[in-house]
């Protein structure tokens, strides 16, 4: 059984909008955000160095199925696993619920990439220590 | 041929991230103001009444490709089109690109919905006077 | 001695800019977000109704002093307390800081209001028990 | 008599909070938008280089009053002026209405800086052409 990381996100007020649910470009920053807490847990940085030069995960796709509205102050469980590693990518599935019903289910997918400030990002395959400490949840296909 | 509707946006420096490029969450808020741009050029508003309820369009589902960066103040041609109207549902098409170079192809479905204060959005079939306005822009499968 | 309220927040990569720190405007999120989690620990909620009638709180007044950057990741120590309570308004102060170094020193104003769906907010004056669960954090002038 | 820099911003869907109206965190974004659109208008950039080290203008001090809500789609009259040009800062002043009516009034203080990756931006004078360049926009005291 692949391990899952859960965690929570409470709707902020500024996460709605004036038809009274929350945002659904909001739920891709609550990705992310959730995203980047997993790799934390991991002991990694969201932006790090390798060998001295800076790395970070752009995001070549991302998807969100909205299953129903989340309200404002609604506190939102949020599972992820990932479906996949590549050579140089991962992709992550999230689940936002509420007390059991599904909120959202999201999809991201990133590539490791060093970042450099004079030109775009540039994808290299993923460390080794990198892949061992996501294996573990990796869901079976 | 179906028609298409073509507008710019400029990426703003907030839309930028500390990867020196445009977030990719800003893409989506990006394909809504493109959307609702679209939907006011047909003489409609996001926020309307029929029979004096109010009227919007929650999204349903959102995904975004990305195809190389956007950098700060670039200028990008958006283009939008129609995949498929359905009963209650449309979904968007919509392609940005800086120069000629693909940057993000989105897609969105939304559907439109009676707006209450006190519950949850609930869906309702296209107005046909809608329809008819969207129509010209819908793709051949 | 007036009380405080102290919570943290962490600076998501996405509240980050092209300048390599948090933007200046994401504070002004950070503040409402603290402000709401003082008003929740109060027991009160950001959007409650009163005598059967939805009340919120919106701003006339926002400001902040920006002492030092914040990075991506910073986990920022905020304090809130109340300078002032009126007969519709409430002005906060708020200080991040990191490690002991200030960051910035919002100041907000928000005005008790009836909301109505159809027209602007109306200011109405705070409610006696929101007063008295607001006056242990009022400072001394 | 000053100049002062006018435009136009329409309030976006994404914008508005659950309480009908523009979140008020979005003035502070549409501030720099047209803070920036106005230096685009001089012929510069909001990230340039000068003797090949890049310059930025982090804030270090914005705030706003909110004089009457802005609803989704208002167009929003925009207009900018100076209020001060400091050593190394510019404080500008920013008007928001609708149809003669206020909106906002907003003033952010920037710092022209020199932006380095691996440490805090650094304040340097502000380069006499950029002076040049801004000093019709500056109102007498």
């Amino acid at each position: 059984m692949p391990k899952t990381f859960t965690t929570k996100r409470m709707v902020e007020f500024s996460d709605t909008d004036m038809a009274g649910i929350m945002h659904f470009a909001s739920f891709f920053h609550y990705m992310e955000s959730v995203e980047h807490e997993f790799i934390r847990s991991l002991g990694l940085s969201i932006y790090t160095k390798i060998d001295g030069q800076p790395i970070s995960f752009p995001r070549v796709a991302a998807k969100c199925d909205f299953k129903s509205p989340a309200m404002c102050e609604d506190v939102l469980d949020a599972e992820l696993y990932i479906s996949r590693i590549g050579r140089t990518s991962i992709t992550y599935q999230i689940n936002f619920s509420n007390g059991g019903k599904p909120v959202a289910h999201g999809e991201v997918t990133c590539v490791c990439c060093n970042i450099y400030h004079d030109r775009p990002p540039e994808s290299i395959p993923l460390p080794q220590e990198v892949v061992d400490l996501l294996s573990p949840y990796v869901a079976a296909a």
